[in-house]
């Protein structure tokens, strides 16, 4: 038996609000920041737990107190009931019934139980020598739906649903997991789409991102629509008619503004719609939907929890469901994500970028592939090519592609250095 | 001109779990908390500005680390200019894009940035010499409309829709703040019924609630169908036909259980049913609507936001509104909230208790009867007889109804000697 003998969490933040990556209309200025923990045992292995939450700058100090809350709760703890049971885990966090009024389920206090739960699944596959997409992808369904928590959910998804998706997907599993090692995992590239950038800068990132493999781009738009039309059209001249290119409003619209707006851009051929209204506007994501059908709409990187999106599901509010690694209660809330996605047959292609996002979140689209959807077909994961060297295993994108991690862990790990270096109350 | 030279903020808990008071089916042992501010200016006038978020017990530190991170935005700054643009003050703080990602507009930072406005109102009415509800519904229909930020809300209520509303109410609303000075406001309790209370005690605080004048209380349920029956037969029983009973849920159970279980306390002829399940769940909530008609459905105490009430009324999910004074942004967006219910014709029923609850909410409530809806039918602001006596003015309800508040102020002020005695880091 193994104890928890230290919790620490680190308040960092990179100052990218000085060369204006990651602008968009809602987000002028953000720096990109983690609201870092690790979680250390008394074992002999030496192994850690990490995880963080997501966030751009302002707050990360919250959060970092929201993590920090959670210790009283992992301090002594045995190691080993906790990774024999990263259900019953997650259900008693997010059951508290003091946190879960901070929420309930969303927000500050469960992203943080996210990063909590995130730092054991590292600790667990860890142990286990395994990449954590390598580790889940392993897990019978069983031991799967043991993992999610199906209240609220079975008017949708019960656990015979999900049990009859992941038992179907089992008998391809290992011939996938081979195409995954031989082939990758589709990307599509963000980096060429920031509304801060020049015209030319548009052009030139445009121009090495089909260089470099990558079948779709993503613009920012919803700031100025003449400025959408301009920019849309010189990508759409620069990639050529071939390439896919969605756009992301980023919450900019209200419903009818969105419908119009959008409608002005359809000319270039949409490949998605990401985040045009409000997040928790289902029925304003359902009535655009209706609207610029066939042309899909895109949303989940602000969604609060499984609760929310099993109703865009139900509502048919999105036809590509985008997953966040750190906004939801982690790992096994994101199970539950994915196999609602199954069950309604919606692709999954995961929100990345930020800080380590891309790291964590490639496990989970791998896993999906693997064990769940049981293909690639329509899914990709964003690529933001930002801030990877300060991860001990950065993501290994290239030829368009992301390649699986082959670390034991989640690719949560930050180098300490970068930690150390950008420590934001250190730095005072 | 006059400068803010101090925000303090206290984790102020109540050791409320030793008697159980506050127990329901998913709060079982609730410690009634509050993160709590307190601005003070360098003016002569030596007012303050009080407010709070309340909790239940662990991680009410969080919630005032939260409200503690706004400090740099309000230290230093000149008041007036603020107390003359509410409507602006409530824009900078909800759509700081970096404190925005926490939520958006939900969880802590929200309720956080609630306490904020909320205390900045309470300076506000303390300045001007009214209670809030007075102050209120003295604005204009112009000056109103101004506090309320339309964005994700135009689909159902617009700028003009809300003019309309409000100007719609304004002959009459001298006529009804007379009415209210004398007749006071409908109150229901809560008192007899939490769950940790045995049958005695159920019975005995029913009895009194009759007594004291009210004519309807709220029974928990939700834990076990079979003590469900028990109770309710017992309350009704207890105070005849004549008396409504309401019940809540506190979000127990998923979709179908929940029509499946109501229908089972059908005979006890319910008043409403509150909080069937995730406050979330929009659709369900709907669903639940349907079966039950024509018994309504209650909630509201934690929507997270306008945008959330929005889609509730939009899809017909609830028939009674239930505002809580410190879960969403503050005033200004509890007044785009009434605005919404008043467009639906939905009638808004307070959610109270806690602490503080009860003193914050009804002013808006006045103002809701004075200003925007201009009626108290169907009308009732929740009572729960606790914790008032830590408050400069507490609640004035007897014979069954709240009598309108008569200090300046918005009501969120708690005595010194409380703050000091139950601050929880203090105690250590």
């Amino acid at each position: 038996m193994s104890k928890i003998v230290a919790f620490e969490t680190t308040d960092v933040r990179f100052p990218t609000s000085l060369s204006l990556d990651g602008s968009d209309a809602m987000n002028p200025d953000p720096d990109y920041s983690a609201a870092y923990l690790r979680i250390t045992t008394d074992s002999d292995d030496g192994l850690e737990g990490h995880g963080f939450v997501f966030t751009i700058g302002r707050g990360n100090d919250v959060e970092t107190t929201a993590i920090k809350a959670l210790e009283a709760w992992f301090a002594g703890r045995e190691v080993e009931p906790m990774l024999a049971d990263m259900g019953g885990l997650w259900r008693e966090l997010v059951y508290d019934s003091q946190l879960r009024w901070l929420g309930p389920e969303k927000g500050v206090m469960h992203m943080a139980i996210g990063a909590a739960v995130n730092a054991i699944w590292d600790l667990k596959a860890k142990r286990e020598g395994l990449p954590l997409w390598q580790l889940l992808s392993r897990l019978s369904p069983e031991e799967l739906v043991d993992l999610v928590d199906f209240r609220y959910l079975t008017d949708a998804l019960t656990r015979e649903d999900a049990l009859e998706i992941l038992t179907a997907a089992l008998p391809a599993r290992a011939e996938r997991e081979a195409a995954l090692l031989s082939d990758g995992f589709p990307a599509y590239t963000t980096t060429p789409g920031w509304l801060g950038y020049s015209d030319e800068k548009l052009v030139r990132l445009s121009r090495e991102a089909v260089a470099d493999g990558f079948t779709q781009i993503k613009l920012k738009v919803g700031a100025d629509r003449a400025d959408d039309v301009r920019r849309l059209r010189i990508a759409r001249e620069t990639v050529g008619p071939d390439i896919r290119i969605a756009i992301d409003a980023n919450q900019r619209w209200d419903r009818d503004d969105a419908i119009d707006w959008i409608r002005d851009l359809a000319e270039f051929d949409i490949a998605w719609v990401e985040e045009p209204t409000n997040p928790d506007d289902i029925l304003a994501h359902a009535a655009i939907s209706r609207a610029i059908a066939p042309t899909p709409v895109a949303t989940g990187e602000h969604g609060a929890n499984r609760v929310m999106f099993k109703q865009f599901l139900q509502a048919d509010a999105l036809q590509v469901l985008q997953i966040d690694a750190t906004r939801v209660a982690g790992v096994n809330e994101n199970i539950a994500i994915i196999l609602l996605a199954a069950k309604f047959g919606v692709p999954v292609c995961p929100h990345a970028g930020g800080v380590g996002l891309c790291e964590i979140v490639q496990h989970l689209s791998m896993f999906d592939s693997i064990a769940v959807s049981g293909t690639t077909d329509g899914r990709m994961i964003e690529f933001v090519d930002h801030l990877h060297e300060h991860f001990v295993e950065p993501v290994d994108v290239h030829d368009g592609r992301y390649w699986a991690p082959k670390l034991a862990g989640s690719g949560a790990e930050m180098l300490a250095a970068s930690v150390s270096e950008f420590d934001f109350q250190a730095r005072g």
